[in-house]
């Protein structure tokens, strides 16, 4: 391989494919369109209700940040969050990292639940609404097509009914066999896209907007059904939080951007329309679609 | 939650889902059918050539095994031969583990390539032929239709030419610019499904079929592409040897699982059509599809 710095510049390409893609046209005329178009404006940006953000700290100031999802799963979220202001996850575990499928925590204690949290919720698996606003042109394996809401969630759909899609950093309810559905204490996020065969069959939450990889690179078991053996490879959780329960001076702040409106849909396109002579394939799955959050200070 | 091992019977579920999916029909029905309809026959089973085996040899007894693709990428895989048959990356590293996207390893030491590796071979992303002979009922954003080849790859095409696909554990080739390709020097692992992106733009020369774990759970690096910052921070390869070029007694010796019989078909459909009240979702994602290996003593 040629150029001084082969192996940066070998990657350079693979990483350019996820942001420097512009809508085919002369190099120079799609920088000025992708500069300008895509960019969002400040309106786009919005803020995070504090009660919509869990917050769950592992050992060595791993912090990893929850966008709760009420209007999708509400009797789970109203669940979670009144496990997480009893604190009733604070000594529990991350037990379960199957590759390439979940990461998985909660309940590893099996401690009684609160009393005011439901045992058995309602499924929450899919809704009437359709909260599509960005429709992908191509639709994918698991669903008649999907979207991105304007609120800014991954989303697919049948046609009659829509949920929140099983991308990475989506966050899952386990549970026992249907038709009952889990409580939410014990919750799962996808590795990797193999998750989208759960779609319509468990409740999605949330999503992970920061900390991700602290769960994604964690030590893969390879015991039944991926649980860790020895509840020593076990990661302790030190606590879970909703933010607006955390004191105001620690509180994390963040806006979601959100994709009800040109910008986004020029982001899109961009993607879907590479700088030649990257070859275009038609569409992007919803799970890759970026999903930008910001943090404030 | 009811039972009483509430966090592992939680987890059952989401685990069955890939293991214990039935045609539709009454349950003990199911069980029957699934267990003789899918089941490979002994003749499924097909040696991989010892030349198309690559082991990689990392720190604390930690071995990944590449099957190559001779077939799909003659090139880039006979670069590759000559590579490891000079012992060209003894004393490389993995230099980059980015979340969500690819880990990738090489020429971190910029050595000159051996004199019998073409430095700019053919471009090999994608071919006329049509392997594919499962295909699968419903198409991804990333081709018009998809499935398995006969030889056990995932691939897509879009009805003139095919491509294997960038899933989990396959092996890309890390490039310059186009319209040059990669010499093979610099080879990366998709980590999750965001890869599928560079189908037909990047030539895939293998997939991972023992060990990828060793490579998904590699701490994240937070540098520009994801490169880690600090050389410190790579993980060192030992070696990557062709097993035709290790002693006979030392060799790992696979088989993987043909995809051209009725058994596979009806793997294939047991996986679609999972056992009530799991909802069916119409489709599955070639990455999808289990690609059976087996050791061999």
């Amino acid at each position: 391989m040629a150029g001084e710095f082969p192996a940066r510049r070998a990657c350079f390409i693979v990483s350019m494919l996820s942001l420097l893609s512009a809508l085919p046209a002369p190099a120079a005329h799609a920088q000025a369109i992708r500069s300008t178009a895509s960019v969002p404006q400040e309106g786009d940006w919005r803020t995070i209700a504090d009660d919509q953000l869990l917050v769950m700290r592992l050992s060595g100031n791993r912090t990893i940040i929850i966008r709760l999802a009420p209007d999708y799963a509400p009797e789970h979220v109203a669940n979670i969050r009144a496990m997480a202001l009893a604190h009733w996850w604070d000594g529990q575990a991350i037990n379960r990292v199957q590759d390439n499928w979940v990461v998985q925590w909660g309940d590893a204690a099996k401690r009684p639940l609160p009393a005011s949290v439901k045992p058995y919720p309602a499924a929450e698996y899919d809704f009437a609404a359709m909260p599509i606003v960005q429709r992908l042109p191509k639709a994918d394996a698991y669903s008649a097509f999907a979207g991105i809401s304007a609120d800014g969630w991954p989303m697919a759909s049948d046609g009659a009914k829509s949920w929140i899609a099983h991308c990475y950093a989506t966050v899952g309810v386990g549970r026992e066999d249907a038709p009952d559905t889990g409580s939410g204490a014990e919750l799962f996020m996808p590795l990797g896209g193999s998750a989208r065969r759960l779609d319509r069959n468990y409740t999605v939450i949330g999503r992970v907007i920061e900390g991700a990889p602290y769960l994604s690179a964690l030590p893969r078991s390879l015991g039944k059904w991926g649980f860790y053996d020895n509840p020593a490879d076990f990661t302790p959780i030190e606590t879970i939080r909703l933010a607006s329960d955390m004191p105001e001076s620690e509180r994390p702040r963040f806006q979601y951007r959100a994709a009800d409106n040109a910008r986004f849909a020029a982001l899109i396109a961009e993607k879907l329309h590479p700088r030649p002579p990257m070859v275009a394939l038609g569409g992007m799955d919803v799970c890759d679609v970026p999903l930008e959050v910001r943090r404030l200070p």
